[in-house]
């Protein structure tokens, strides 16, 4: 919930480097895909400073971090590549809010990558940092696994034009896959709304609120996560640096399209889900309707009934009605009447 | 639901042409109209290859596509016409929101089609991109069957200064029929609230929460075409650039101020809309409070009298009301003066 | 409902004149007031063609035009005065939104004429559209009957400075008495609310939700024609044109102030409408809990009683109780000691 | 409400006062003190032309004139200080929004003055006109009365560097003292509030909701007065003049910073207050929930028990219980097991 | 609540210092700590006067002045460094608004210190004014005991870079520590809107209703308070001034970011917080529906036996069935039917 766990650099001198999320269980891997045209080069699960000699060549090099909770990589790899200090915290401090930082030399880059576990449609997120410097990327992940496989195979079968781009091109890769991944996320969303929107009408179970109010929890969390996504990309576009070609611009406008996209399908699909819930309230209070009509049928007809064979119970020496010979079937011949008027007078009423 | 399809193309390379929304049955077909002041030449169904003459010449040329699901046929134009592939990825992703690109040499505006099938009322919408070249327009629907019509016969009939003008001028007039057809959608919706209006004070069935919620529902979805076109007029009113002239943007600033004009008058069916929600539900309310008065108000006359005929059917032994001669009718002119006294009890706070 | 109409004109070409009104039965009325400091003359009901005289004169000139459903007539005062072809079109369609457009020769200003129906609180609007040029000002109205008698009277009388001033000031003083009219309005608007304010909480009736209602569709409607004139002055008081007067200028932030205060009057009213209709609702639900509290009562008091009196009905060959002496006024004892402790349990609780 | 009495002038020519407010019963009465450094005059209900020699002369003058219902006195004190006829107009029209006109030679500020009555609790406004010239400042008010004195008293005993300064530190003091009076008023709206959240807790009573809603409706108005304050000083602050000193500029920024903090605070009390509806309308509905249950223990437990009475009334010559020697006793531990079962099960669910 | 204390120095002159806050019962306390890279030399306690051979030195010094209620020493301290006596006035109304203002030679931000009292979970709320001079900052609070701790151990030993920087890093540094200190009382939040959610699906009290109004409550004042230092850093980052130097701006961007994130969490909360609201009131009126179902089914089925037994136990001379011989067996028989059937039927509606 974004700030359970800052606390725990609470009080660190600003340049102290603190992983302020949960430790996770596997080791940090370092991996490099470097490449240029003609040639790529892929190492897995290397010690960070075996990077260098890839850092130092002519061709592009993508570095990917996975796991940040080891300070020490961190730092030496920030040491490495000559990272301010600010950047490397930014890293570790896994609950930041997307947002774009202009080192001069290079660009600093937070996005939130956000899965949808399928089974149990829990919403998993994960922040992704990334350097893009002159001649590299790298991109640090919290956890190990990602959304960037697609783009490892282009590099690796040179499909299409990114073998022969920059390193800015390989950001904007990356940042579109991130976002290309949104619709994934909003695909389920748009398939559990629609489920709810035929339950609501046919089963009007109270299961059906918290389900109604899970998906809003998680729309709430995912417009967080994307909503300034299209502020990154906006200042990316004013950024007036080399870093970025203008032909990587024109791609980056995409993203910010798509961004839009999801923010006002986010929003398209709030609005459904606030008719959904009204569908249920009202549902709930016809039923409620429904039932109070059914007590008041019974019990206004069956009431005064109950009464008249109350009064023919009494005991009274005096009640001349008791002796009378047909009193029994003129007693039913009234309560069927009395009943029968109230039965068309309910049905006037469309209560019945 | 704007995000379904998407997910077709993901882990694509952007470069890479996939349609991403339902196949559907009927082909791919192109049609030309190629004219100038003096002349019109009109083809329908034919092969993408044949309109490359009609593009060299000197005369304005326009290419409509139906049909978007044969990414072939899309690449083709594309090379034929020297369009940028992010372009043509954006004709494919039929689910686009409204938008405006400039590829110097020509425009891209994606626009939304919307649609009442005029007996369910179900809202249909389709996507139209426009390039627009110096002297060409290619039109990109994504099925057979448009709101043109009136267009092709103002320029076969070289009506009005269609024929006089440049590729800005035809564009306009396409978007133009689009937001012109939003007023006719607006229309039915205008009918269905005012006969909403009416059954929900003759007649609060649970029926017409439903309609409120459609309606509701469709305005959300009209509401999210129709407002980032306010935005890409904007945009064209703003470009610097020759392919609109002059004195087209004077015409745009008229779609404009309809785009405002269909946006004001949603919001206001909106407002509308939640009038008449509240209304029915005061009225499911009222209904309540009518049930509930003439549950209490039968129970409550007759409960004391019920007790009353209990208690002189009781079996002791020393009851000396039992035995009294008028005892019967004391006891029947006691209830009618109860319940007399209740009821004008009602009657005083207005339950009756 | 502003979408009504206007399905008249579609697919028409952009040049072509339609009005989109319905057909009033009146019959369209020209009417010129031709004046300069020293002199004024005043034509009723003359033909469009008598106009050019005074269009081409030197002295100021005010040509009314009640009625645009006539085409022609709009047509010919459009060929006279040289008027774009955009402007007659919006002028006959009547459902404009409140706008100003600059054709350089000449501005063109939309509003909106509101009248309340005085008895039956019918809000009644009409375009009123002004094209303002060097020396004359022509105002094209729906139906005959305006609110600019004291404006022609101050021409007459030479009063202000309305005389000696140009086509600006008198444009201004039409826009002034307009706008002004409005405050007419929002006084029986406010007349009516406090009506309600006080009729809620004497006599909450459903009829008062309706007449919330209505009230609260009517502002909606005030809201949607008032709203767009702040832009209008706004643009007028930014425009670099010869047209407008530094002096009118000073005269039309008037206008802008008094703008401000009805758009801010009409959302005061909307909160107050807001707070009213949450009243209701609680006096609703009050009395639904008043009915609720009457029922609980009588019932709780006496079912426990009738189950006593049930129980000495019964018909047992062994009942000691039956034959005890007291057994029936200590039936009556302690019937009256439990509604007792029931009534001082239903104090405590406030219920009575 | 703002806009009940304009309608006085409706029709009148931009030009003609007059006073649209309520004919108050006190006299107009006009006041002068001029001062320097050194000097200090001070002249009560005095007439308008004796305030010439003040205006003329080198000492700042502060012309204070409570009560402009009189038009005539108005437009003398126009025409001797050179007002323009528009500023008159609007001092006279006392329902204006705040604002600040820039006449070059002078500046024309309008506030409005905020009285909470005591007792009552009932929001009083009027309407401050201030004009600030170089060497004066006249000021305008609806009645006589005001928050002043403290000036008059700083003025007097020469107290703080008012003496020292000129016409602009005197106008902000102004200002400053009835920004400072809102603070006044809060603080009884914030008694008030925190007076409600004890209520409503403990006695939640309809008579509490009347309350709130007379708060919601002093805070709608409270807001629509302070919120244009915020653009006045913004105005001054921006205004390229000479009659603001920089560093009253200073100064102004600090009555900028605290009519942030009431509308602040007014949004504050808004939320806080919804919160109080909340609260109430949730306890409303929980008293419900309550007698609903009262009934259901009552009317659930007694009913099965009153039937099995009922059936041991009956008269069938051949039901064997009634013979039985303990049939009596065991139909009394049937019904307290009964009793006893319902109890346990109503305890189970929490409903006792 | 912001409004309560300000009165008290109502209509005193500008530059009068009044100290509107709670007399707090502990003295005003000075303490200094001068540092330069090489020496640092801490002094507690001390008398204001004793401040000045720090603040001549060359060295950075830090006043840190515990209680702001004793106007002498605030007015001292204020002629000792040469404040501006509004800034002095700022200081001591300790209810302002987070606000940057420019005094050429120094700075003066005033933020507000946030703390969640950990038991009883009340916030308590401190302002914090800092005073940033070229070689010196001066901060005052309203108490003693602060968050700054950390800082000053960081300058004990020198850990870090702060006592290698100048006055604008020890301010950035307090200011961090403020706005980093907001994430502990989020987390605080976070907590009890996680019990909250718990709380609310188990086992819905009203008391959590007050919980959830709590919560809000304090989150307004929450956003109240944190909202604007938002501004207060974007207009440091936009000063154009000596006082803040290019790298602590990179800092400063980085609270900016911080300051963002506080606030999307208060928004995410509230968002939570109505989301658990529903929830109850949902809950709430679905207990109203299973208490009305109990009744209605418990009703229904025995008022129609208790009408049939009440039937036999008429007295009427002539009733065939009391005499047969199987009567009552039937009787029962047919009862178990009825009952049965209804049964049925309320299964078959969901009811049981």
């Amino acid at each position: 919930m974004g700030a359970d766990r800052i606390s725990k650099k609470y009080g660190m001198s600003p340049g102290s480097l603190v992983y302020v999320g949960d430790k996770p269980t596997d080791t940090v891997t370092v991996s490099v895909i470097d490449y240029s045209e003609g040639h790529l080069e892929e190492r897995d699960d290397i010690r960070i400073e075996d990077c260098e000699p890839f850092l130092e060549s002519n061709s592009m090099t993508w570095i990917n971090i996975s796991g940040v909770h080891n300070t020490e990589v961190i730092e030496r790899i920030g040491k490495l590549s000559g990272l301010h200090f600010l950047l490397l915290e930014d890293v570790l401090n896994t609950e930041q809010r997307p947002k774009m930082d202009d080192y001069d030399d290079h660009l600093f880059v937070v996005m939130r990558m956000i899965n949808m576990e399928s089974e149990k449609h829990l919403l998993d997120h994960e922040q992704i940092s990334l350097v893009i410097g002159n001649r590299f990327v790298i991109s640090f992940q919290e956890r190990t696994g990602d959304v960037f496989d697609p783009i490892r195979d282009r590099l690796r079968k040179a499909k299409g034009r990114i073998r022969r781009s920059g390193a800015d091109y390989l950001a904007y890769s990356l940042m579109d896959m991130i976002v290309d991944h949104y619709f994934m996320v909003l695909e389920d969303f748009g398939d559990r709304i629609e489920t709810l929107q035929d339950e609501v009408i046919d089963n009007p179970e109270p299961e059906i609120l918290k389900s109604i109010h899970r998906l809003k929890h998680q729309m709430i969390f995912m417009r967080k996560a994307v909503w300034p996504v299209r502020e990154v990309i906006n200042n990316l576009l004013r950024l007036e640096s080399d870093l970025i070609g203008k032909d990587v611009q024109f791609y980056l406008k995409d993203i910010y399209d798509h961004t839009l996209q999801v923010v006002d399908t986010v929003e398209t699909y709030r609005d459904v889900l606030s008719g959904i819930l009204d569908i249920f309230l009202t549902n709930v209070s016809n039923r409620m309707n429904e039932i109070m009509k059914v007590l008041t049928v019974i019990a206004t007809i069956f009431i005064p009934l109950t009464f008249l064979a109350g009064v023919y119970g009494m005991n009274f020496h005096y009640m001349p009605e008791l002796n009378w010979r047909y009193s029994y079937p003129v007693f039913w011949i009234c309560n069927v009447t009395i009943a029968g008027i109230m039965l068309l007078w309910f049905r006037k009423k469309k209560w019945l």
